[in-house]
């Protein structure tokens, strides 16, 4: 499962206002990743090949089709023409529960949070998060510092998202990369779970923009604060607000707003 | 249908390193628009509500859910929920064809490219570019430099994407914004069509990175060069490679790298 590919594109020229130079090129893999539950094709994701078994795990907790105390179980990983499946297996409750609200759905996409035919299938509301968590807002730039460091797949390509988990203290506990920022989420989540990382006890960061797909799978698991180096959007806030999710945008360069529950990102005077 | 929303949340914090202050940030609106093809659901997308005829037209064709000679009527758009519902009218035809694709799909997503429970769903292979196009470097350029002047939505959020077209000289004809690079791009394709511009002889301009489902839409309609201002990826190379697609990526800063096609943007000598 290779997630470079740096020799397979001999044509690659790069263009300088006094040069053209062919070079070889560092690109991002991106491959159909199809997920199938107890033997049965559910979706295929857009996603960069390394860390399926933490993206399957991350996206079957983000997407609630199973919780956290179930049994889940990687039965297997195989590649098929140009891609990958990934063969789960998941309480047969909880599979026909899935697969009921599948076949109630006509459904198709070519946005973020697709797969449902009706608002209503979209807007559902997670949990309140009952977290107690505040961290200090240097804690935050500690931990935007580390995921800065920690993401090799973006250094060699530019073209990956990261989404990375630090401790309160800005420790910097778990980093997963992809080319899609939902699938670099959902690693994150589904890595946290095998590292019996309790999600409530820090605060998640991601390198892109705050959009509601990624605020729902953060509250979806539990996750007190969700920081985001670039804008939030407003059903983004709104999930955020009504959820109890701590949700901070444009975290860089040492700043930040704060769009949903202030007090969970505290101030220390300097 | 407003596309910015700079009053609904009062509790933003800007925080830098010396000071905290409240402030009224307009914010990038975000809302679900579902798809219904002759009364029927079929897609909840997650949209800027702003161009959402383009966007259903758009859709429609980059999706080969209808071909640019059918019968295509935008019957309503209501307003449901928090969201939108946009109801077209297609050719009877097309519609049982589409609704079989849909009821043969298991299907949910978290990803840019969902709806396919099969890795052979996704991986359609749209018919060759037969355009003869080329373009002077410099018009890549200059079209560059037009899009980033023609952004409001994002000079006032920092949260939009936008797809751009431009003639072979570099005149930029339309510009589309969206919270979503695919939505982006399915409103400027529909925007192309309602004004007659010929997709073959112009190329687009994404602010985003070049992933598959963005190459996939811009070769399913005729575009002959796609030129993204970051990465693309392996998916999104191969399938310009085979189709007839130029690509081009980091184009910014006077400066681009080909990735397939090279033919397509034509270097005058200084």
């Amino acid at each position: 499962m290779q997630c470079l590919q740096g020799t397979a594109i001999r044509l690659v020229e790069q263009r300088t206002p006094t040069h053209v130079r062919a070079i070889d090129d560092a690109i991002a893999c991106e491959v159909p990743v199809a997920l199938h539950y107890n033997d049965v094709p559910f979706a295929v994701l857009m996603a960069t090949p390394c860390d399926l078994a933490d993206l399957a795990l991350g996206f079957s907790l983000s997407e609630a089709i199973i919780e956290a105390g179930d049994a889940w179980q990687l039965d297997d990983v195989r590649e098929e023409l140009e891609g990958f499946i990934v063969n789960m297996r998941i309480p047969a409750a909880r599979a026909e529960k899935l697969f009921q609200r599948s076949r109630s759905m006509l459904s198709y996409g070519g946005c973020g949070i697709c797969g449902s035919a009706s608002i209503e299938g979209v807007m559902r509301m997670p949990a309140q998060i009952s977290s107690q968590l505040s961290v200090d807002e240097a804690a935050l730039h500690r931990a935007l510092d580390a995921l800065h460091e920690q993401q090799p797949l973006n250094a060699e390509t530019g073209a990956t998202h990261a989404a990375g988990f630090a401790n309160a203290s800005g420790g910097m506990l778990l980093v997963r990369e992809d080319v899609g920022r939902h699938n670099a989420l959902d690693k994150l989540i589904g890595g946290l779970h095998n590292a019996n990382i309790p999600a409530c006890d820090g605060f998640a960061i991601t390198t892109s923009r705050a959009s509601f797909e990624l605020a729902m799978k953060a509250a979806q698991i539990g996750i007190p604060l969700l920081a985001a180096i670039s804008a939030p959007t407003t059903l983004a806030i709104a999930l955020a607000q009504s959820s109890g999710l701590g949700l901070v945008g444009f975290a860089r360069d040492k700043q930040c707003v704060v769009y949903a529950h202030p007090h969970r990102l505290r101030r220390i005077t300097p």
